[in-house]
């Protein structure tokens, strides 16, 4: 390998990775959802927690907050909370689905007065942007159908673009729509943005500030999902990454937990695409759910593995792969990904941590500095937060 | 086709499908679990409604229960007031997944107090049955884990195999354990009992009245499921069946609503390998969620469905079909199958119907009973029942 | 219903389904590919079992051909041969998998020169398309890698662009471009053109006369075709389907034999939207593998498969439907489809055949008629066509 | 981590992997086998091919024959053969699966003629044995249907059941039967061995010296096949691993090159369940397809890859796991798994392989010994090895 950690460093640097206020909430799936000790229960605390991830890492100066959980009278003051706490607010995500209106779609819906409802959310979170200065509106839609026939799908794609439509005119100018797709789950028959395809071509029809949002858990079985992440990129509507992972369906279980390699991959595609790039359009968020394992160590984990896993990508040798590429030495080129991805990066991370003030482990830092018992302690009385389903 | 609808009518009129009580409750997913007017409060009102489904189909005449989600003081008189209703009680089915100390398993929890809790549940479920005149006890763990490295795999199957064979020794001299297997969900990355092998080869270890139970929705994608039906039987080991359908994971959609023709051919399997024979011990019971549409009509729906792809089933001319097997007609023997399976048999059995005094069209019928309209009016106030996740 | 049968006829005698030519020649596995008696030897022999096909159902006046399997010195002549047959030569199928400079792709490979061999195979293909009337070029390409980083995905998809812009521009004006994709196979890590979204990106950069071709075996496990099928049509871009059937993978099995529901509910979106229509863009062809059935049958059993469904699509209650639709009605919507869905449609079309003069069952006339002892007899000697594997 | 490299060496140098013959020929796809220079044309050749893998690796000292591809008149010169180049011969495969009779299936086919003469295979496949030393006979099927009803399942099995156990009793008492299962291909509705417990139900019915065979490639999408291996240990069935690698189906990619994780986790089951104890029953073995990359690399990357994985395997700190698991600690216990994974071995095997007088590099060693452009300018003429299909 001919690059160097240090070669990387400055790119390193740069990568920022948003934390999903709800996954220091509590999660689970139909049929439990269990509770910790320590457990926040209000958008301030979920702050809090998050902060602390990027206290210890350096990673995650950034809190995506989800509306209506993370709902609060004055959203500039939430604001400067994270602000006294080191981190700012990012991605506004809005919900359209836990409300009982929105049992049969919701921007999609057959009547108007239940899209002008979810319309009406998404300028809510708009506003809300303009108070947190979050730059992203981020937009994953529940609705689909269970049944063959319970819908027109035809009917509903174009109502979805009429919807859109509306929502993209009402942004700033600074202000970016970026629609995520997903396989299925919570409908089981047809969703209404089931693929990378379908976001393309809705946020395509809306301009230049809409793109598409990859969740990297919301594929079928099989998808080569670098593959997509190379031709959004060429078609220059990456706006953003949901990482997680999975062994079956949408299990978002911590990023590069279930197949490290195809994480490497993945960034092997965002590095070769000018996804890492300054000034690319690309932004990079966990949205996992930690079922069983403790919140806080689990999203230290996370930023760890992705910042891990693009310090391997950026070691790839890239000349040396194009060589190989240009000669059709399989195995060499398919070698120099391996060295890369082979390559124990830890003692270097570990080494820049320190060197910027940073706990050279942060996993130990936080189980050593006892603040998990201190939560557990203190947050006693009130309702743990959740999902709200 | 050369059999008559005339000569399987024996073989129908013996068919029973026993219901959930839990479907008749409100489900959902982890992002929202919708309630509807009229859902039942109560396992009487849950047994009311499955007795309601049995009255329009006379196909239903039992109903399994859920401890403790249908928990009473007095089981005898929750079976009474089956009986006055023209139902009876059936299938017990264990719930281990949702009391806080299962959040890391059950019947193969590391600690032996969980364990022996777990365990102690099921010998409740069995002096249950002795109240209820029930015959199967019905087993299905969410026990899994959620990440690599997280349980002993091996551990846990041993554990599970030593609390089975405390259970299985409780049991009465007629009555049955029956465990189910499932691909995934809750647990993401290892299921303790995922696949048939394993149900097979626990239940195998216990004893002649251990049997498999197959729900349709828990394999992996493309698995061939009347393959697994014919080898169960062939081994004397399918016990009973939880119907529902899917198209992605353990969707639980109405049997038959996804797949029409693989129900058809499990069907057939069922047909061919003795199951709808007397003394079959093969039981049909249904396990769906309807999370957006009207229970007790998706109820009656899905006994029809069942009962309408046995009739295809028992039509399928078996002595041509072995004739063009023997002679590698491979487009000949198909055409057997699917001649059946073309076959229109919903005139014959809504003839069928009304000659046994039940509503030709059982839809139409409690559409127009006003029913539904009834017990939306009456079931005001105290909690819609539900998993209670 | 009230749709009756009688309506939908004039639809129904619109339907013309292209026959492959390469489905009468033999085909298999990489195991092995088995031959049978009667097999075409020529391009001449081929078009005339097609021909008998269409001779039997009125449904296939179209034999596709591919390039070079089905290579002859004078094109004119063929197409006269086939008008003889009472059929004409439909679309052209390009073919660059086969030769060894291929092993690292065609259109998108790393080396000019081989790229221009393959342009230079297309625009070959475009003078056939003179010389025959054909309309429509397909591609399907078998380009992609087999290990990560053996090539550069975005190169080999900027290359894709400018190979096709290149044979686009060479079209004549009533000439069309259709773009398959394909989920893997034979490529094993990433294939060039995966999925719609990429061939929609395609053909869009093209221009109005390139379109999307659908094979309805090309997806991953679970995808909701039906889907892509409304997506394409509302984007104008759904030039044509490949019809065959899977249970796991490309089986190219028997149109509707994996799964007749599925394909009923991809027909009940072409009806849906326009594509039965007249003047609609869409056209219809088989592209199957019968490797252990007789060919000539299934093709009449795929062509049958295909107008069977085409009818209960066609019957469905569309106002039913859309009023359902409207009122959330889930159970009833669905009830709308599975009516026309479960609709004995065979008696009715048999009816039809034998107005038009055809057999009321084709495969029976086949089987009875001698034609395939005959062909045994007389196809003696030479090669057996096969894919030239 | 407080295992050491020298602590697992022991155990490393007791690891044998065997390779096929058959990796050494020609493969492909349905579509195309393209050839390469230097392709052996003779078992001989083949047999060479591995031995020089097995020169440079001191992994690969037996050689897996295909029964006929390898079929020579004097196997006991083959034998010979083997030994003078270093290596012996391994595990015998039989084939019944190219011949014209065999394509309705062979032990499972309905014509008792066909049943005897797939089962004279067999025999005589175990009088190879005699003569080379072979311990093991594997037996691979490629029995199954195409369509539903072609065959009768249970039939199939019932039949299957008795000519394994007319080939079981021929075994020589030091001679084992391992029986492979396979999810689909060449069949595409049924398998006649399709899954685990299919093969370890019939291999139970047989006997102590029958055992399952695992490919790594022969699962359900998602299926976790450390669970398999895990419980085949604890059922005492596991006879041997056939390696390679997939992202779709059956892909026989380079083990470790689709999914490295997998493979560790695979590996770290094998450990802990005693396969690589001294005595264990289990025998590792590749079985892949070098379809475009050079073969005789492909398969030094191959054992080099499972030789580092068994290495991470075998450095995971299972007290330190054991504590983990016991006290709940969910990412502690992955954490435990992930350091051993991330670990690099690759310094401390090239200093074990320069300790025994190997190259430390393999790969490089072989390309800079110009024996592949020796191979191919001594191999030209005759017709170079392949699948025969």
């Amino acid at each position: 390998m001919t690059t160097t950690f240090q070669a990387i460093v400055p790119t390193l640097e740069r990568q920022a990775i948003e934390l999903p206020s709800w996954a220091f909430g509590n999660s689970g799936t139909r049929f439990k959802v269990f509770g910790t000790p320590g457990t926040p229960r209000t958008p301030q605390e979920k702050i809090a927690d998050a902060a602390k991830v990027h206290e210890l890492t350096g990673l995650a100066p950034a809190v995506a907050l989800h509306v209506p959980w993370d709902a609060v009278d004055d959203f500039a003051a939430l604001g400067a909370h994270a602000d006294g706490l080191g981190v700012r607010l990012g991605t506004i995500n809005s919900n359209t689905f836990q409300d009982a209106d929105y049992k049969f779609g919701s921007l999609t819906h057959v009547d108007a007065a239940v899209r002008r409802k979810a319309i009406d959310h998404h300028l809510r979170c708009i506003e809300i942007m303009h108070e947190t200065g979050s730059t992203d509106l981020k937009i994953w839609l529940a609705d689909g159908t269970n049944y063959p026939g319970q819908g027109s799908l035809r009917s509903r794609q174009d109502r979805l673009a009429d919807s859109l439509a509306e929502i993209y005119a009402a942004l700033g100018e600074h202000q970016r729509l970026v629609l995520e797709y997903k396989f299925f789950e919570p409908a089981f028959y047809h969703t209404d943005v089931p693929d990378w395809g379908t976001s393309f071509v809705q946020v395509s029809a809306l301009g230049d500030r809409a793109f598409t949002c990859l969740d990297t858990g919301h594929h079928a079985p099989g998808t080569n999902i670098e593959f997509i992440v190379m031709q959004l990129l060429r078609l220059g509507k990456l706006g953003s990454f949901d990482f997680n992972s999975r062994f079956y369906a949408d299990d978002d279980l911590i990023v590069g937990a279930a197949d490290p390699f195809q994480l490497f991959r993945i960034l092997h595609e965002v590095v070769a695409g000018g996804g890492l790039d300054e000034g690319s359009p690309v932004r990079f968020m966990l949205d996992q759910c930690h079922n069983v394992e403790e919140k806080i160590p689990a999203q230290i984990r996370s930023v760890l593995n992705v910042q891990e896993m693009t310090a391997r990508a950026l070691l790839v040798d890239r000349a040396a792969l194009a060589t190989a590429q240009q000669e059709h030495d399989v195995l060499g080129a398919n070698d120099v990904l391996m060295d890369a991805f082979h390559t124990d990066v830890r003692p270097a991370l570990a080494e820049w941590r320190a060197a910027r003030g940073l706990p050279a482990d942060p996993l130990r830092a936080y189980a050593e500095s006892g603040h998990q018992r201190l939560l557990a302690e203190q947050r006693t009385g009130g309702a743990q937060a959740g999902w709200g389903a």
